[in-house]
């Protein structure tokens, strides 16, 4: 991973947003700049360079990870350390007419943090929000990310295939997910990147329904929405599967959903914005009367986490550019009787996209 | 579990912290009081009664889960509707002679977060940083979370013995964890409290180290960190297995480190410090001259988070109380040859206190 290219163009953007230094302190957003891995770090960006800050339990771990970024490791909490080191080295007063502006993660720093910083700081230094820098560069992701989410996303999507072999009336939710997760640690997933959702039945309705201990049963939509970390990177699927008969109207609504999200990926190219991609999945469950039960939002990005930028939903403006990675997910849910979503992966390509995920979305009955 | 009462006992608090009311936006705060256990909500105390606030997505969970406070569902995010409610509300000027003072969570709450707030909020409010008080609330357990934590504990004591099944020279550590978090789902677990640690041969010697796909050696300690949540509530043990035929000095330290466990265990009792419970495994270890490889605080407390105040450390002057529950955990460490660790959760009674953790901690070799 290019962490020193990475550090630099943040570095060179920071006097077009008033800043003199950026203080990291997110740790997906240390982790793509610096390499780190561990759980307790800060990371300290100015012109003449970057300085990352850890404990004492990190010494040897953070000496492996991080690269041409100097080190400083203290018996602190990295942040009181950044702060002590900022005051010694980061001198203005005498040397410096206009005071030193430190930019801070506002969306991710608490406010005893912040305090923190300030009762430490002395006074020539000014904390200021900054706007998400870091969070707006990993959008875009480079080869090496794009490499590691497909394999990210091709060990996810294996686990299907064990969802599909244990789905059956009278399982348990919560039994099916335990297969897929036990599965995905023996295929070498890290961890799942978030809680695995079984959600059948009548518990198909709920968008965020985790697997429970009800029991799958005979008749119905089965919503499996997955993922794993590998190498950092996330993974994330839905698909829906029917266990029974379906109806024609079960059928039918599956074929919509399908059709949806065909056209929210048909509409992914450079240019366009992310709510134009919401609106694209929206307007063909017009056609059908059932945009009205599509409740939540269309996609989101992935990368070193689940959710991050940018949002597909409605009134959001960003606009794709090759190496975004997002989710394409709609869904239409019944409240008490039933749901269902299918949900991919895609890579903005230089002329539209490439989903990622390589698993059919026929429906498959069981 | 008694919401009601905890939030009176609090609101009742308020005056005396210099707060009209409190905000309380972190999620296992929020359960605490008031049972809540979605993902986005915020509830606010004043000393005339409670409000919650929540999304559109939890109307049903809330209404469900909810009792005895005013229910405000909105479109908005919790911590808008909240600042917009109050505002309307909770008039100052005229009525009130002094501005109404919103003690924030600011360990929890973000920068942003507080930016919103204090823009939303009319001139005549004023926010103040609170104490950690529903934190301190939270330290000592009522009869009905003693059962829970117990119950919790038996689920995760059950998968040592799944540990003890597979663990085999050759098996990746990874694998260990894989079919222990399988058995915790299968039994019921809504999942684990944290991500499992397996750590053999030299890795043994990192504090935290999550299984790895390295393979557990022919000879050497094999550390097992574990823990499931049940009801909310959250297991945490620690077992070290021997892989091979121990040598003298390794039956040494794995002596010393269970007499130090089960001195610090000895020493809990009501009235006592939590820095003095640290010191008793320290000195333990200084018998062996084991104690500059102890290296980490001796416990913590455990209940709706896995971590959670008191602090069992060095320097720390908490006092406890019949009700804490905490853990017992001394290890050794040391750096690249091996290390070890033994953990207990504990519950302070009313002369001293109660082991919860049911499994030996006499060597198992395998």
């Amino acid at each position: 991973m290019d962490h020193k290219g990475r550090r630099l163009r943040l570095q060179k953007a920071l006097p077009a947003h008033g800043l003199d230094g950026l203080l990291v302190t997110h740790l997906p957003n240390i982790r793509y700049l610096c390499g780190f891995t561990g759980s307790a770090g800060a990371l300290l960006l100015t012109q003449a360079g970057s300085v990352f800050f850890t404990d004492g339990r990190y010494t040897v771990q953070a000496r492996a990870e991080v690269k041409a970024a100097k080190l400083v490791i203290a018996s602190k909490a990295p942040l009181a350390t950044a702060a002590a080191w900022l005051s010694a080295h980061q001198q203005g007063g005498a040397r410096r007419a206009a005071p030193f502006r430190v930019g801070i993660e506002s969306e991710h720093m608490t406010v005893a943090a912040r305090s923190l910083l300030a009762g430490t700081l002395p006074s020539n230094f000014r904390l200021r929000r900054a706007p998400a820098l870091v969070e707006k560069a990993r959008m875009v992701k480079d080869r090496n990310e794009i490499q590691c989410l497909r394999s990210a996303v091709i060990l996810g999507a294996s686990l299907f295939d064990r969802a599909l072999d244990v789905i059956r009336p009278g399982v348990r939710e919560a039994e099916v997910a335990a297969e897929m997760e036990y599965a995905a640690h023996k295929a070498g997933a890290q961890e799942m990147s978030f809680t695995t959702i079984i959600a059948s039945g009548r518990r198909s309705a709920l968008p965020h329904g985790r697997a429970s201990q009800a029991a799958i049963p005979g008749q119905g939509f089965v919503v499996c929405d997955f993922g794993v970390i590998l190498s950092g990177y996330c993974s994330d699927m839905t698909r829906t599967v029917y266990v029974g008969h379906p109806s024609a109207q079960a059928r039918g609504v599956y074929r919509a959903v399908k059709q949806a999200q065909q056209a929210a990926v048909d509409a992914v190219r450079p240019g366009i914005s992310v709510g134009e991609v919401d609106h694209a999945a929206r307007k063909s469950l017009q056609k059908s009367g059932l945009a009205k039960y599509f409740t939540h939002s269309t996609g989101h990005g992935v990368g070193l986490e689940i959710h991050e930028a940018p949002r597909v939903a409605a009134g959001q403006n960003e606009v794709l550019q090759a190496g975004m990675v997002i989710t394409i997910e709609p869904g239409v849910y019944v409240p008490g009787k039933w749901g269902l979503r299918i949900e991919d992966m895609v890579v903005v390509t230089e002329r539209g996209c490439e989903v990622l995920t390589p698993t059919s979305k026929e429906l498959v009955t069981i």
